[in-house]
């Protein structure tokens, strides 16, 4: 099977390793304008070779990981290159943009719209990890749109991987995931400016940090040339969700200034309840 | 060497299990006003004995591990009952009113206030754990109102406990504990709210959530009759850190609304400096 990834880092390379270990006989060819990034992909063995967009006509699957705003612009350009048999999947956290960006395309039936809900708050090549799909959920877009011979491909994958698959239509998908992922790197984001300000006058706060901050603090650490354009595509829903959640955060800042404990008490006993929902999320 | 625990949960009955693992002869007597915790404690072997309040004048080292607003009343009565020559520590996260609570006992030079930066979010016996303090820093405040050799026997007990000692005074301890773990735990919170609120109507939301939202939202599992007396008694350095909070959310909602992703990018690159500080935090 030949395989080319569009954009190494985290995604497309550890996809290309779990790829490597499911199938036999696999070639991967990277292509990432960014030759650093190609190179070091080459030299970790995440790509068997460094390739160009020609060279995907003869791809078997093509995986395009590159920042969402990129993917609008590049899906296209792979869809013109690759062959008549060739899957072409996406792996961005936003859907509705990029599946409309691809919709009048003559091989449309040759992309499957995909975001598998999985990573860490590290990118580039040398982040990429095996096994960093197992278990986790491929949430599928506009299915009926794909071809079904490149269906039965793509599922084939993200089984071998050890991925369930979850079909939803792009809209709720952006509207979901705003909640879900991209409201939490904002509350991450905003900690860590906040806590980091602070700082600048009082030395050795850092020193006081425990486990609890370095974990709700942690996406902090996420790529802003990913996350940027995130917000820029989603911006409709993420600006509900952030408005949302500066008025909890409001709420609860009023109930402390009107020293109503009893009503926080009961605030953070209502929130609680996410134990359960998050049993089985590690 | 006689320990005492009032108040056995995850705090008090880790430093139990630590303490008996690192020393020899140890016997440790729990206090808890709570029947089923004590019983529980005792099943789980955290403690010897279930004992009262009385018992605590032959203890060589009591440790008060209880919510803070608890701690201001049965600190001082924990004082009337102790030896000439016990120790008495607390853990709690807030310094200054419990210090101002004992500052005339008689007996305050046998007592350390002390933090431990050390927990997970569950709470109760059955969540102490072995090695909780391992490599964590314990704030010790006040160390000069302390008698001399019984700052010796803590200095031993957390030393052997794995853990390193920073000495601040109690205003700054709850100043700067503020920004790196209350609010924390507020941005958790309201993250939780927020998302199960929008759960209510939109099902299988959480099907949708990953590892980032799993660890951004981790706090909100934590014991509202452990936090929100801690807001109670910080009261004014809480609500300074969330109106910054607050505000720098609602400056990163401005850029999105007026499409200036330039600025939002730079805004998470100068965030990103975290990653340095956390080093070391795990």
């Amino acid at each position: 099977m030949k395989i080319a990834v569009v954009g190494i880092g985290l995604i497309g390379g550890s996809m290309a390793l779990d790829i490597k270990t499911a199938f036999e006989n696999v070639e991967v060819i990277g292509v990432d304008k960014n030759e650093k990034n190609a190179k070091k992909a080459k030299d970790l063995n995440l790509i068997d070779a460094i390739g160009e967009l020609k060279d995907l006509q003869n791809a078997d699957v093509v995986i395009v990981s590159v920042p969402v705003d990129v993917s609008i612009k590049v899906l296209s350009e792979v869809l013109d290159h690759v062959g008549e048999n060739t899957l072409v999947l996406d792996t961005g956290s936003t859907k509705e943009k990029i599946c409309e960006s691809v919709k009048n395309h003559t091989k449309r039936r040759n992309y499957l719209a995909a975001h598998p809900i999985a990573g860490t708050e590290f990118s580039g090549p040398e982040a990429a990890i095996q096994d960093l799909y197992r278990g986790k959920t491929m949430i599928v877009c506009e299915v009926e749109k794909t071809a079904f011979k490149l269906q039965e491909i793509a599922f084939e994958i993200f089984q071998k991987l050890g991925m369930r698959i979850r079909y939803m239509d792009p809209h709720s998908h952006d509207k979901h995931i705003a909640y879900v992922s991209h409201l939490s790197h904002i509350s991450a984001f905003m900690l860590g400016k906040t806590v980091l300000e602070k700082e600048k006058n009082e030395k050795d706060i850092f020193d006081l940090a425990g486990s609890g901050f370095a974990s709700t603090v942690r996406l902090a650490k996420s790529s802003p040339a990913m996350w940027s354009p995130i917000f820029q595509q989603n911006k409709e829903n993420v600006l509900e969700t952030l408005t949302e959640y500066i008025q909890n955060l409001n709420e609860f800042k009023n109930l402390i200034e009107q020293d109503n404990f009893k009503k926080l008490y009961e605030e953070m006993e209502n929130t609680n309840h996410i134990k359960n929902v998050l049993n089985g999320i590690n």
